[in-house]
């Protein structure tokens, strides 16, 4: 689509960018739906479809500017917090426009710069809590592992993009409990 | 598009896309270009571009009628079989186009019925294959295991595909000697 400079236009299709941004952050990529973004923008449902005709280039643009809700802020003992974690990623992952809108940030970001540049920062930044949440429980003595950042994400998340995105099944508890007690000796 | 009903058009797309299925079976996905599909149907680069622009897209249908080379026919010792495999996955991913069309598929397959059955095969098959060599393994002693065969491809495959498609990174031999050593207990 080419974008209006109609000023009003221009608002509202910011207030709605803020209000999907907000919805992403506060209750994760499932809230971001047409009908919410109507709602706390203000604007009809019809208007958010004239912007956004499919679920997940929506859900692309508001994760591109936003902040994300996932590993963020470790708390002791980090083998529980992982776990919850990977779990809330999953039941995220579990929702198709969810999935679809991952996938489509990927693909896009294998041919545009400048998507890849947003998607690149995501990817990192997830790399980086688990990092982070890791070294915490290494410090406190929790953990033993050889792990560096970009593989802790790769063994611990890989596996959930696979099981929803490709396998399109669930993700049972015991199987979130083996990918984080495989990371290294658990101390605990 | 539409497709042509002409006889010599739909003759010249049969040939074209047997070709690409050939090229996908023998030499893996990053042969499937339009240059050598042109010359193994022995036609006109210019007619494979007409009928598929994008390459991903030439990459998904040929993927759709072709038998996958990966992971078939385990030979022991299963755990370097097993390595060999992942290597050449990851390789093969490591193409830009191969992992576009692994995407484009995955995520079509969320909305599209046709395209979820042939995806679905796929992604059953690859299960079906690293479950059947992990059990050589272990009826031969190799390897003790408790995964069953949705969770090994999750545990194996996952993390290939995250390193190659979401974070665009390579991946060296010793990530897949650790995907591998984790399944289980090796006993070599």
């Amino acid at each position: 689509m080419t974008y209006s400079t109609d000023p009003r236009a221009v608002r509202s299709r910011e207030a709605m960018l803020a209000a999907a941004r907000q919805l992403l952050r506060h209750e994760g990529p499932g809230a971001v739906t047409h009908q919410r973004i109507a709602q706390e923008a203000g604007v009809g449902r019809a208007t958010v479809y004239r912007h956004w005709p499919q679920s997940e280039k929506l859900l692309v643009d508001a994760m591109g500017g936003a902040e994300l809700p996932l590993f963020k802020d470790p708390e002791p003992p980090v083998r529980e917090w992982l776990h919850r974690q990977l779990r809330r990623m999953a039941d995220e992952l579990a929702v198709p426009t969810v999935a679809a809108a991952s996938l489509t940030l990927a693909q896009s970001a294998i041919w545009d710069a400048e998507i890849a540049r947003r998607y690149d920062e995501s990817v990192t930044t997830i790399s980086d809590r688990i990092h982070a949440a890791v070294r915490s429980a290494v410090e406190s003595g929790e953990l033993t592992t050889d792990l560096n950042a970009s593989d802790l994400a790769v063994v611990l998340v890989g596996p959930i993009v696979y099981r929803t995105a490709m396998q399109r099944g669930l993700v049972p508890d015991a199987l979130i409990a083996r990918l984080v007690t495989g990371i290294g000796t658990w101390h605990t």
